[in-house]
């Protein structure tokens, strides 16, 4: 015989990053994400739901390269005649759709317009382990208010979404900062480099002195950000010496500072260790290490106003606390910002306990509507991370995971298929989760041993002596895998794990089971 | 001064085919999805939630072109060094991810394998009035079983789906058939020509004689397919000219027939008008019009065990019938099909009134996981299209489109903002959704032009005087509405749409308004 050729199939595979949820999984999301619709609801915010693509140009930041738009996103162009068509992208989050939506229905939408989005975003990015370039997020945003109350409000239902969910209080901490009080210390750091470099004022720009670093604020301020966010891994002493001449690190390798002077450096140190036991301390520290910035007043005055706001809703530093350490980000936001971080103790890849750290973050942005129709409009608004916060309940145990399966009815009598079905109606008809089972029945192992597969708790049995006795037997699958368990009859033998009811008594006894079972 | 350079501004346009979904409209197919997933879970079905994207490859059907894939799909190309990356996708529905997960994970999932999916699937097609290119689904398939059990389960399922969802039971009905009936009837065709062509049996190929219109039977038999499809436009007469010559239809243009003789089309005829008064009718209808043919006999076996299985269920004529003019796409199908109608009457684009029809269909196939794995696993499944559900239920005014905006606490005093922080904080705190006014307060209009725009029930006013005395203004928006619709107090001259009340009344008062009003 001539030997077949190969048949080519395709692979059975999701794309590389890409991965498919099962059961329980995809029910644990969406009663997350449905509690979490309820919080946002009572808040008085709307559900906007946008399609996943939009154009390049309304996404922004991505543009069309000379073949393929930037890496980052998963897009293409739409075909037409001349090869003109729109790029198209999958949305990367949900805030830049957000603020096309306001752009394009802003006649038609109540200011300030409070919305809330739920859904998938993509990337397109390396996939690892853990890092998918598809996850969930749960975003509330204020569009149209420039008031701090806005601000406010989001992180008090940033903490009450927190607790809806399950992370209970005290294994929380909502942690608020100001970027205009980082705006005020680099004001108070550029100050003194003035002041130790030219007493009486700036030199002129190009001769190297102070006006030569003014200049380049951009560069030093990101240095300065960046070396801020290293605070919770290096502390006070690694970060002073990361803005001066720089420090050896853990491997030993020296890394390079920022090259600030002692006293250049200390308004940052002295804004990075200002957190006090309570909030009114830590506004006093904020206060002096600002100087006398204009604008790092102005943010000062702002946290004061959210901690009195949030102390009038009833939400204090058990929930909701002060913290200059907090940065997000370099270029986005322009006010308040605030981050949600789960402080209980979970063990990194290594074994050593580390707190379980961010689930949300966000805060205040006042350009993404600018760039559609040229007016500046204030926005506030939090991202939730649906998976990590899952992940999180996970580990501590609090997701009501019931994987229960259906109460399987076996197949005795293929003939009797009809009598099997009514026994199955009747259970679903009663809000019993029930099917028939629709394998080849001929081995009767196999049924149990999918019943068992499907984490079934009873399984239904009619055979022929069953029929003529108007009877149905009933194997009670848990009972049945504790005893194998212990392989010992003895605890339950006053509970049989298999037993014998009048069909007419179908629903009544497996009700009753199955309260027994879930007790 | 000189001109400004215009600056090029992105426009705010969502891309052609697509669309926002705001407020209500999220909340009803996000409530309709759940009412169904829990239908879907009781009858023992699981969830499962695969990516959007897969690669085309695993899709299938739609292949890389030279430089893109066919039309249909959204579809791109992963970079990589060599340009030689995979081609991703959209899913243009659930079915062809059902089958890769199924090939893929089929070692670690029970067979048969119920499941169930909900979620946007994607087309690139030419967007139309009403067409849309995201739209959502929502599926329920059992892979595994062959037998016809599954299918009447999918069934009976898909009858209390509409009915959980809000259709009362007479304004729907799920219509059954089977493809195998349809073959026979073909077969029977095939041996009239024979019989009439060729009484000792069929001439050798390429003489034009009875063989060669067996030899095209694809051709031939999709056209018969395409005609039994018209039965409900064009009734049994128009059929019948269709198979033969061809007919004149509406506009007066000439359709040419397929070419069948009068005894040739008969059973064709015999087969789309067997509907009976019951279903015992129908089948005996569907006997004779299958003649010989052993696989026409299959099928109206399976289609008369379905009806007993269902019977048996307790699902009667009143919900569930057999109707032989159900074809339902040409080449996918290979056993029971069926489709679930709405039969209440809606008025069409020229205000005729038409039955609103076709919200859910499906039926049997057995090859798709074969693609994959070369093994063929039985497959059964419906598919619910949720969008034209929702529009069903909405013009049956069976939505509960509760639109109510949240009370809405106006701000009169920007300085006491804490105190009216404190006021929303309490209402939410007891399940009221309640907000702050978070606009510009300068202008109080405004303040109740917001809350008119939000449909608020209620606004609550607190200036120096109610401070003083330790009260609220409570305005009642929905009667205010009322007077001003009638312009006339009398009515409601006992109940006043703006009274004082105790602060420390706020949660009770409110609660009790909030009850009034919804009487």
């Amino acid at each position: 015989m001539a030997k077949k050729q190969k048949v080519q199939r395709p692979k059975a595979q999701t794309p590389k990053g890409f991965r498919d949820y099962f059961g329980a999984e995809v029910a644990q999301r969406t009663d997350m994400l449905r509690t979490i619709a309820g919080v946002y609801h009572r808040y008085g915010f709307e559900a906007l739901e946008s399609a996943a693509v939009e154009t390049v140009e309304a996404l922004g930041k991505f543009l069309p390269d000379v073949d393929r738009p930037n890496e980052g996103v998963f897009a293409w162009q739409e075909e037409d005649e001349n090869d003109n068509g729109d790029w198209l992208a999958l949305r990367y989050d949900l805030t830049a759709p957000l603020a096309r939506v306001f752009a394009q229905h802003r006649n038609d939408l109540p200011t300030p317009y409070r919305r809330f989005a739920m859904g998938p975003v993509w990337r397109n990015e390396k996939p690892g382990p853990g890092r998918f370039r598809q996850f969930y997020q749960c975003d509330a945003d204020t569009v149209g208010s420039g008031s701090v109350a806005a601000d406010a409000e989001i992180c008090a239902m940033l903490a009450d979404t927190l607790e809806a969910v399950g992370i209970e209080r005290g294994d929380y901490v909502v942690r608020i900062n100001n970027r205009k009080v980082l705006n005020g210390v680099l004001e108070a750091v550029a100050q003194q480099i003035i002041d130790e470099n030219y007493p009486n004022g700036p030199r002129t720009h190009g001769d190297g002195g102070a006006q030569d670093v003014l200049d380049r604020k951009d560069v030093w301020q990101a240095n300065v950000l960046r070396t801020i966010d290293k605070f919770d891994k290096v502390g006070a002493v690694g970060v002073r010496q990361l803005l001066m001449e720089g420090r050896e690190d853990a491997s030993g390798a020296f890394i390079d500072g920022v090259g600030l002077t002692q006293e250049q450096a200390e308004p940052v140190l002295a804004f990075l260790t200002s957190m006090a036991d309570d909030s009114t301390g830590t506004l006093t520290n904020l206060r002096a290490a600002i100087g006398d910035s204009a604008v790092g007043a102005q943010g000062v005055d702002e946290l004061e106003q959210m901690a009195n706001l949030l102390a009038a809703g009833g939400y204090g530093p058990d929930r909701i606390v002060i913290d200059p350490s907090v940065v997000r980000g370099l270029g986005y936001y322009t006010g308040p910002v605030f981050e949600a971080e789960l402080t209980f103790e979970i063990k990194d890849e290594k074994g050593r306990p580390r707190s379980f750290g961010s689930v949300a973050g966000g805060g205040r942005y006042d350009d993404l509507v600018k760039r559609f129709t040229g007016q500046e409009v204030p926005a506030t608004g939090v991202s939730i991370g649906v998976d990590r916060l899952l992940a999180a309940l996970h580990m501590k145990g609090r997701l009501s995971t019931d994987t229960t399966g259906p109460v399987v009815v076996t197949v005795m009598d293929r003939d009797r298929m009809a009598d099997y079905q009514a026994i199955v109606s009747e259970l679903r008809n009663a809000g019993i989760r029930a099917e028939v089972y629709l394998g080849n029945p001929k081995n009767f192992g196999n049924q149990l041993k999918y019943a068992d597969q499907r984490n079934s708790p009873i399984a239904i049995i009619q055979g022929g002596d069953e029929v003529a006795a108007g009877t149905l037997q009933v194997k009670d699958l848990i009972l049945g895998a504790k005893i194998a368990e212990t392989a010992t009859h003895e605890e339950w033998k006053d509970r049989p794990s298999q037993f014998e009811i009048p069909r007419a008594d179908l629903v009544d006894r497996i009700k009753a089971l199955l309260t027994e079972q879930s007790q």
